[in-house]
């Protein structure tokens, strides 16, 4: 693509780096803020380094929040024993809607796939396991998208805490392997965290 | 959507503005941007920024430039007596890839479209006239999309220098009737641009 401007080019250079934008849909973006007022990109890039520069992650689940402990973990009338391992944010925000889940959670920010190259190390599994040695949990479930890295990392953490005294199930599967979690229907994932199983189940099918 | 924080949920809301662009896309690209280096925010907001802040139209064509006059125009090798009517820049980029246009272009800035509220004196008609009517244009090529509004736009302008000493044509069409100019091949269009005809037969069809 050829650009009449060097402010019009990068501004489209950079907007295409985002996953799933290529170069004409960002033009067409960026050609979009040039029609509004000036104060709509003012505020759309405020917002973002504002985000950027002052997130935070709850210390306790790792969960996006505005304070040191999230609006789930701060709250006292929640079980504070159940704790749920999802992969992000989508996850946390999808078994809230359903209303059906008074636990708390635990935020990975991944999934382990070495084809990706990201590591148990890379994810906040250390913690995860600090938590429940510490005899904090009683009980985890499992709620990461069953693909092959969901179900590798279900596994990885499963293997380090399986001597320890936790409960540890999965949410029953109402919704389709493969499928991610955050596009469920909330009724299904609603029963899915119902009927959650043992961890252990779940490995013999 | 409940959001676990403000800045969150202020990121998303602007993101989602854009065109084209639901709520959960927004969540997609904001928990993308959070992933990446802090770098890469700050680029793309300083980016946007500088291009609405700092963005010029050249004075002559209204096409995006970041001088008073854009290349095409600038350049003395180009015909100016021959002016390509557009919609946007993105017309003129399309048109420049053929490598078969030496004239220049003057960019409307969108069509007239009753519906959408956009009518002659939000667009840069007034200008274009003008320079036909100081006898600076020897052809005028309409190179709108063949869409009702496009068609009415080239006929508002028509019926306004139809009395003047100027030359007008519309780009041939092997473009199907309803698409948009930029998604064209680059042959198809070259030749629409080499074959023009006069406007006033493609009236007669
Ligand atoms: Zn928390
Ligand atoms: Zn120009």
């Amino acid at each position: 693509m050829d650009f009449s401007s060097k402010l019009l080019e990068q501004a489209v250079d950079e907007v295409s780096q985002l996953p799933g934008i290529g170069k004409r849909t960002a033009l067409r973006l960026v050609l979009h803020l040039l029609k509004q007022p000036e104060s709509q990109t003012v505020q759309l890039s405020e917002a973002l380094l504002n985000l950027r520069k002052n997130i935070k992650l709850c210390e306790n689940c790792f969960n996006i929040s505005d304070t040191q402990l999230c609006e789930i973990c701060a709250n006292t009338s929640r079980n504070s024993e159940i704790v749920c391992v999802v992969e992000d944010i989508r996850d946390v925000m999808a078994i809230e809607n359903t209303n059906q889940y008074r636990g708390l959670y635990h935020v990975l920010g991944g999934k382990i796939s070495p084809m990706d190259g990201i590591g148990p190390s890379q994810l906040t599994i250390k913690p995860l396991i600090d938590k429940v040695q510490a005899g904090k949990v009683e009980e985890l479930i499992f709620a990461l998208s069953s693909t092959l890295e969901g179900d590798t990392t279900n596994f990885y953490i499963f293997k380090q805490i399986e001597r320890l005294e936790v409960k540890t199930s999965t949410i029953a599967r109402g919704i389709s392997v493969g499928d991610e979690l955050e596009y469920a229907d909330e009724i299904t994932l609603g029963r899915s965290i119902t009927n959650r199983i043992p961890f252990e189940n779940s490995l013999k099918n």
